[in-house]
């Protein structure tokens, strides 16, 4: 049966069904864990969705940031010391990421609420993810806000890549579907992936063909 | 065997590598089709991977459009017209929708290039995808540039939902797993997904449970 919501129906719906019903509606996030150290030493998690490629060069990432969260601890220790981590989600710790959404109090570590180990690179301030296949290392650039209804845009340069080779192909793609990275639907639901297709490079009157090599 | 690219390794790839590679980064990004209209009457479709939530009351969502792209006929429509729809790509569109990112004349349309349906609601400017599952009108709010890069962001509220009834739960989730709707990652891939679980709410000292019930 077709369902329909006009701008009305959106705005009369109860507040948490509306809430589930937006999250789910820009399609599959990106599962990252943010990794953060307080100017005391304490180690944070923050589970973060709202993670996106913002330019390739110079290698640029936007998080954006929605007030009053958990994830306002996360913030403070990236305005503080300009370094935070962003650490793929992979299928064994699901729980683990999802649980770091717990609003905990700030002398307290996700990492020890939740058992996932930090580690860390040389001369880097913010701890990584040991479990996560697939670990970025990040310096703040800007915070923008946006002016319609006050989130914090955070945009940083990848600043470190830590991954296995196994999962990058000859042209530079990293097969984070063999990384076994997970993505997000809506507020709560985390979905493994299986590839469809590789599509070359599209041009008008051209098919498409395969592209798809199997990682090593 | 680990990798590690420090941003001087980074810098020094080939251009089309570090794009391949700084693509893949973000993480699995949400697969849409964006239906304009010019005003000479031209339907256009182009595939976006970078629209994201920005917030659900209003509903608010976000779309980075690169300069120099084949966005920027999308763009113009959209500053032109205030409306645009995005359409979720699934399994049974997927070439079609890569297809799209073809750089067409500016008098062509993507639809009838590549066998795509145009549809339209009552009183709404833009065209919408007819062979896709969940569609969304939207009315353009804001378009804020970003400093680092000059990109433009998109800002705009969710005016209409198009979708099935029986995609939806009562608590107002809608399983885009269910309906069929692919993620991509990096330039060209695009994914299938299987739901791993879908977790109840998190709180410090509590376990976490499913909470999944499956659409009807």
């Amino acid at each position: 049966m077709a369902k329909y919501y006009g701008s009305q129906d959106i705005q009369n719906l109860d507040q948490r069904v509306r809430a589930n019903l937006i999250n789910s509606l820009s399609g599959f996030k990106s599962a990252n864990l943010m990794g953060t150290k307080s100017d005391k030493g304490v180690e944070n998690l923050a589970m973060i969705s709202s993670a996106f490629h913002v330019g390739a060069n110079p290698p640029l990432m936007g998080i954006l940031m929605r007030p009053h969260t958990v994830t306002r601890d996360s913030l403070e220790n990236i305005k503080a010391s300009g370094f935070f981590t962003l650490n793929h989600v992979n299928e064994t710790m699901v729980e683990q990421a999802h649980q770091c959404s717990a609003r905990y109090e700030p002398d307290q570590s996700e990492f020890a609420a939740t058992g996932l180990t930090p580690q860390y690179s040389e001369g880097f301030f913010a701890p990584y993810v040991a479990q996560s296949n697939i670990k970025l290392g990040l310096e703040l650039r800007e915070i923008q806000v946006l002016n319609i209804n006050l989130t914090e845009l955070v945009i940083a340069q990848i600043v470190e890549i830590q991954t296995h080779a196994d999962y990058q192909l000859e042209d530079g793609y990293l097969d984070i579907d063999a990384a076994n990275s997970v993505c997000v639907s809506g507020l709560d639901s985390y979905h493994r992936t299986e590839r469809v297709a590789r599509l070359s490079y599209a041009k008008p009157d051209t098919p498409l063909h395969s592209i798809w090599k199997k990682s090593t």
